[in-house]
């Protein structure tokens, strides 16, 4: 076994990864200290330094683990998050890229790391991941839906109430507020039309209700999956008693 | 192979149709451009030219498609809803039938043609789909409970509150708030009489609570209606292995 | 067939039927243009005479099923809900009893009676009466959910905050205000104590989150087991199949 | 048998727990009717008394129970909770212990037992506690969920919008009101920000609708595990057929 694959299994090891997720949660305890003026000003300089070895030993780890596994380090989607969150916390928080500093301010999402280590929660998280991608493409449905009742509502109501239907941007924003049903009646009432109501209320219906169990369908669908395939694990598997009983049919039926 | 058979073939093949798509696409995108002020102004009379450029070539596929099909054309729900669409954009924005501009705007409902090309898309819209009927009958359900409240409180409240129950439309309007929620302590509190608390309380429970859930009901049942079939076609069949069985019966008591 | 037999066929057939559902239905009608000024001037005194033809015919339909079908009559939960109703619109509109004038619009609530009639309306009405009894079952949790705290908040917060929680009637009004989630931050604010927040967080994340879902849950459940019920009418039965590869096992263990 | 288990099998038999459920259910409308002025100005003093009489009782009881079943009593969830309700209602309402005061209201807590009584209200309360560890998971979850947010907006926006996500727990607040979508719009316009409805929209679709969800998913699964399970239990188990088909398969093979 050489070096390479030495350091692999080191690195990935329980105890190496229960530390550097202690480490990150450490980390966004700063980070949450760190919006307190009390605690700024009793550290002074200390916050910068603190900052500076946390980020160090994130560094150091995510090059180990990349000189360990080589690009296959880039396969996993865990692994490509932690390198693009590492690699924001190094741009430095001021000069030219002060623009950039709010980005190290991402690197509390690491915490996420969380979910998949703890076991319960991995079954709640493997239902949403495995909803993912119907979530995604619900959400280009709603894209497209919005798209055209923004275009639909700007072109009908643009010049009735530009205040909510001034352009796309503003009556995206108004539709949004239509489908949280937070203030409809205000956005419904300021355009006066007799189309309003027309347009507004199966918008309505469709965007707040069937939208919102649309995506209650997947993730149950999802959630039972998750449920029924455990269960199937212990339940003898229907095929192997088809064949079985193919089986059956043929010896009896070579006898005859 | 007549003419009329190999254009159906041409008009229909995935090549055509994903240009056509690709030009509904451009044309939202136009209809969204439109809506701001600063195109319109730079780009002049081209606005109407590129309109009519969309129209014709939209016409002539649909006009090809009716003469390659015949009337088997208006069997597909899709083929109606395109041809009823582009007959509206053919509607001359000014002059007697300017009341009817709005109605070329309609167009964008066009981009909904996507839904059924891309793949993960169609899972859920196929889900959107089959729960259509169920979801129609429960708006017939929703409008019957609707009408019935809005007779009672118009007949109980319409002299002690008329700005929201002075006839059936307000009280419509009146019983979507308090079903959406939102600020029904104002409808609540306006209606001064001790019945009103009676009345409304079990509406918005029924009507917020229940009917939605009835709504996430038919969805669920649907999504797992098509998640459970994609899984049988995978198993064998339990109508074909009590077949099997019931014949292994039959040869075992012929030798007896 | 005796003369009572005879009369019961007769009422109870699908013609005869039909056309007292259109009665409800032309009344419901009837009830709702009644509450605009326009049409109960145009008329006049026309209003009162065909509201007496209404109930007449009601009266004497419910009377003759009451006739043919003796005390069986009562054993149907739609037929007491008719017999209740019809008696309520006989109460006379004025004078002593002007107080129960109101309980004569409750007569609109025949229409219900429509759910049963269309087919596809009946799917979703089944599914809502399987659910029935356990959402009564929830909506008791529920109230002694809401008493528990509404003892709680008024003891606790009625000194300090009495427009909210001054008594128990007031406690419950804002805790269902808070479950319905519609300006919850107004009571949640006018609660000047450091308990506020430990209480109402937990109270509404229970209460809407919960107990809705809880609802959700059980319509749910319900609406599959309708869905499967059907299914597995087409599908052979496991019970039988188990039955089947029993008698094999005998048959051959005999032979041996 | 000896004093104990009789003592046990008294105090835990039907009808002294019937008397007992009777009790608190009393002591939860007193504690009801305390809240009102002209109850407990009629009674004066015997307010007091009754209060001490109802402690008395359900403290003979708890002590009599902790004698007859020992230790084994602490391994109940239920009697923890009873014992605790017990214990604060003996803190004095006055003196120095005045503080605590609030913590004998705690006591209408106790009602909850009522929903291990009740047959039906069981089947609910039970699929609540069987989806409550995936509950409390989730709530992990959403605080970590939560936190990362309230870090992230008070460093982003902490300085423009001091009163909405000055420090931490503003922030937490904040959110939470986002997370209900209670008067959102007034949260997202507060902060001046180009960032800001990038950083809030994503997280009210996440928060509300995906967390949601999930609660809907777990009870849903909760929910018809119950329901599969009782039909499980009529039909004939897939193991046992699978069993016998294998013994079919050895039968016929010996044979050959």
């Amino acid at each position: 076994m050489n070096f390479r694959k030495k350091l692999g299994l080191f690195i990935d090891s329980d105890k190496v990864q229960n530390f550097i997720i202690f480490l990150i949660m450490l980390n966004a305890l700063f980070m949450g200290l760190e919006t307190f003026p009390w605690w700024t000003n009793a550290l002074g300089q200390l916050v910068q330094i603190i900052d500076v070895c946390f980020i160090t030993v994130f560094l150091v780890e995510i090059l180990l683990r990349l000189y360990a596994h080589g690009l296959v380090f880039f396969k996993s989607g865990w692994n490509i998050f932690d390198f693009v969150i590492v690699a924001f916390s190094l741009i430095p928080g001021n000069g030219v890229f002060s623009c950039f500093r709010v980005m190290r301010a991402l690197r509390i999402f690491r915490t996420a790391r969380l979910f998949a280590r703890i076991g319960n929660l991995r079954i709640i998280v493997t239902a949403m991941l495995k909803a993912l991608p119907n979530l995604v493409w619900l959400l280009v449905l709603l894209f497209i839906f919005f798209y055209i009742f923004a275009v639909l509502t700007t072109t009908l109501f643009g010049k009735m109430a530009p205040e909510k239907f001034g352009d796309i941007f503003v009556s995206f924003y108004s539709l949004f507020s239509l489908m949280t049903m937070e203030g409809w009646q205000d956005i419904v009432e300021t355009v006066k039309s007799p189309y309003s109501k027309v347009v507004f209320i199966p918008f309505m219906l469709i965007s707040s209700y069937i939208f919102l169990n649309l995506v209650v369908g997947i993730i149950v669908a999802a959630m039972e999956d998750i449920v029924k395939k455990e269960k199937e694990k212990e339940e003898p598997n229907l095929k192997d008693l088809a064949e079985k009983v193919d089986r059956i049919c043929e010896l009896l039926e070579k006898k005859k």
